[in-house]
């Protein structure tokens, strides 16, 4: 079962063919394949700019729809790609987790607050930008500061029950900038 | 020491031109190159589909035959490029890991179970759906939904010992859904 | 507010065109753009290469220096893209953190030798290859060994105090390879 691949030095117009999928059982033992985007290029195309999400509260905040609003007329643009998110902070991180219950957030951020010791029991030695400081970078290497999404069709082709987090990890609320890159055609 | 970096405009047959390398020795203190790889470009490529994984007990499982199997014949076009593997779902993980003994992977589900509590002892709000959902979640995030991969002649470049790993954090298996996207030359 | 996508397959010279953000207060409430790269294309590039870091002692290290002087060069080709790190290893780690205060890379050690069990108290199965084996495979899932990080005018687009890390988890020093590959126009 084969993609097809495009060279696209040739500068005919973007085209996306679906085809029906072959396998249509993808329970029940041999891996299948689920649906086959066949692509055929018409030129690659970048696209980068830097958005600065607004000021959150420490605690997992789902930001899917403030991201797809700065990028969604450039994304429309885009038939297969990906789209690059980078953090440039380090005491925050970005995550793909579950959109609907705001509780799975609350629970995530309770889990990261046993996990790294806060206070006067850690064993931080730096400590001069105050308790909170230290675990916050210690979060933002376990949960990372960079994703890569798959770009299909014009959107963001994440799951039903995905959605992009911005997990705060200061106490104190600050603007926090992403870089965004888009490559596709 | 430089790559040599390519346009793609110009309509040429790619190749692959591998120098030998001018820092033989990569020990004992100073940064070396091990090995150069110049590329010369005839035009970029995309790729992009959707693969199946068959429902995987809960634990951690070793998947690099079955991507290859489904993407093998694609990545063979490509000289140099980045594969992306994307899981839509948020109650399992992706991650790059050891590849030959199988203690290593119940070793990572042991640490797994460890440090994300669970059962009446867990403090989580998000119950609904079962015990094993909430530290799923967390497991999702601390592991990663996402992995990009070197493609290097034709393959995956990964180390000796290195293998994709599908963990599976809810107990009763079901088939999950990884976008596939390559992108190179 | 749009970034400017460009086709590749015109063979004009690579331009960049900063315009002043039209949103100078990115603070206070509303999603804020905070600067607008809009990029015109000459061509797509690819670069790989494989560079060798020093055998480092266990711990984290800061290794942008390193890093950059390999790819330095490289990188001022490329107007936007991305480049992506990948450890080919399965006992150390890749991550992105503070570059300033050497203190926050040992705290981190502390918090991941705290995290995961080593020695006679570990449940390990996986133990020939010594006591810091297990752990080390466990630490380099939680942090991952790949990492992409945007190019803007030529240098790594990273945030002011973020740097690269290379997280050493076996008590055994040994060079450890990165697969560097290079996209963008």
């Amino acid at each position: 079962m084969q993609m097809q691949c495009c060279p696209v030095s040739v500068p005919v117009k973007c085209c996306l063919v679906r085809t029906p999928s072959s396998s249509p059982s993808s329970r029940g033992g041999g891996t299948a394949v689920d649906s086959i985007p066949m692509i055929a290029a018409g030129g690659p195309k970048w696209a980068q700019k830097t958005i600065t999400l607004p000021p959150l509260k420490r605690g997992c905040h789902l930001v899917t729809p403030k991201i797809v609003k700065e990028i969604g007329e450039d994304l429309s643009e885009f038939n297969c790609g990906l789209a690059h998110l980078f953090l440039q902070h380090t005491s925050a991180s970005l995550t793909i987790n579950e959109n609907y219950d705001s509780d799975v957030r609350d629970d995530t951020e309770t889990f990261l607050n046993t996990i790294v010791p806060e206070g006067t029991s850690a064993p931080w030695k730096h400590t001069l930008e105050g308790p909170d400081d230290m675990p916050a970078h210690i979060k933002s290497s376990m949960f990372g500061c960079t994703l890569m999404v798959p770009i299909t069709n014009g959107k963001l082709n994440m799951g039903t029950w995905q959605g992009i987090w911005l997990c705060e990890h200061r106490d104190y609320p600050t603007a926090r900038k992403v870089v965004v890159t888009l490559n596709g055609i």
